[in-house]
């Protein structure tokens, strides 16, 4: 009888084409598959809580697989064939019935700027480098919260695709030159978190007021949002399960 | 009448070959005086508080020059050319006298620990898997306060060469799983805080007792300390005039 084993992953998505396995691309996925396959010399299916996109991190992804084996065994041989850029931080056995996508109850973003530039910092935070109304930005947040149609800030997709999506708490946080943005849903659309932040920098500058983001939201057309802001800023921090 | 120009420095050492210009090899220091010559128009020699050593980062190195170019446009112009991992802070004119390399009174470096694995972290920090006594690795770092001589925390050099430093404070912080060692002294000698570090883990993890970390200080001898701590957790904080 195989057990269900739940993997929480770390990575820097610097250096990859995204979670999602793909032929011929280095993914996060990919990485953990070929490492497993290895280790249990068998082929394995990782299902994943979701994607993550080219670029973009994660302090605690979750993703499950069947396997014979225990978890310390796993983690220790994970360990010691994974690159710098993967961590496992926790392996656990859970009930039959878990699955890491369909299970998940909400995620949680968490999306960095830097007022200015940085060095140090460059590879995990956006570099912004005009003053920002984080009143202004708070205020534009906060009318996302509840169930929406997110049409405006997703990449163009089928029209039969479901757009709703519950935001559970969308907040801004400021320390000296940090801007801090996390958000939790219970699903996001293609590039969601990223045209969002995007539209509120938007707002923070003066291009758009509150009203004009509330406009936007009822639009339902991507053309009218803001840019995608980079991938470099965004981490998964959290799945809620 | 050339100005005397200060420069306030934040630089990512993981892709430069340490502060010091040399010939076919990418430094700070040489990128920095390659992008004021294109500025200027005229060779510049470009005068840093210290060296740092290959992928030892920097949040705050001071560095001057004369110019006959007010300060705002030096900003402009060196922030409009210089690669990525080079951020300018802060440029000021200063009193003819001032030198950044003997003007300094004091340096004061950092050095970044994770317990553990961390793939977000792992490029400015150093993993460490194994649990350490910070109380130990405290009692340890109050010894070194004071004037002492150095020597066995040095890579080896003439032995005409002053070995004395006075070291002005020496702490180890703890919080979760980071642990961070902050040094100030009236100068360092050539790797001495990675070598300092290196100890200090050796007695935090029980290799060495406080009473060996005395003793291998009253060596003078470099053979008898412990490793050197990789250059990635390193970074020179501030320099005080």
């Amino acid at each position: 009888m195989p057990r269900n084993i739940k993997l929480e992953i770390e990575y820097d998505g610097s250096d990859f084409h995204g979670w999602q396995t793909q032929p011929e691309l280095r993914t996060v996925q990919g990485e953990l598959e070929l490492s497993l396959q290895k280790i249990l010399n068998q082929d394995v299916k990782l299902i994943g809580s979701g994607r993550t996109d080219v670029g973009v991190h994660a302090l605690r992804q979750l993703a499950n697989f069947e396997s014979g084996l225990d978890q310390e065994t796993i983690l220790k041989a994970l360990s010691s064939v994974l690159p710098r850029d993967i961590v496992i931080k926790r392996v656990e056995e859970v009930s039959p019935g878990f699955n890491a996508r369909f299970s998940a109850k909400s995620r949680v973003y968490r999306y960095r700027i830097f007022l200015g530039r940085t060095a140090l910092l460059r590879r995990y935070m956006w570099e912004v480098p005009y003053s920002l109304s984080v009143e202004r930005m708070s205020q534009a947040a906060a009318l996302i919260c509840g169930e929406h149609d997110f049409s405006s800030f997703c990449v163009v997709q089928s029209a039969k695709e479901n757009s709703l999506c519950r935001v559970d708490s969308a907040l801004w946080r400021h320390a000296e030159n940090e801007l801090e943005f996390t958000i939790e849903a219970d699903r996001f659309l293609h590039s969601m978190v990223r045209i969002l932040v995007g539209t509120l920098v938007e707002v923070g500058r003066g291009y758009f007021s509150v009203a004009d983001f509330m406009s936007i939201m009822r639009a339902k057309d991507r053309r009218k949002a803001g840019p995608t802001a980079p991938a470099c800023g965004l981490c998964l921090v959290e799945v809620k399960y």
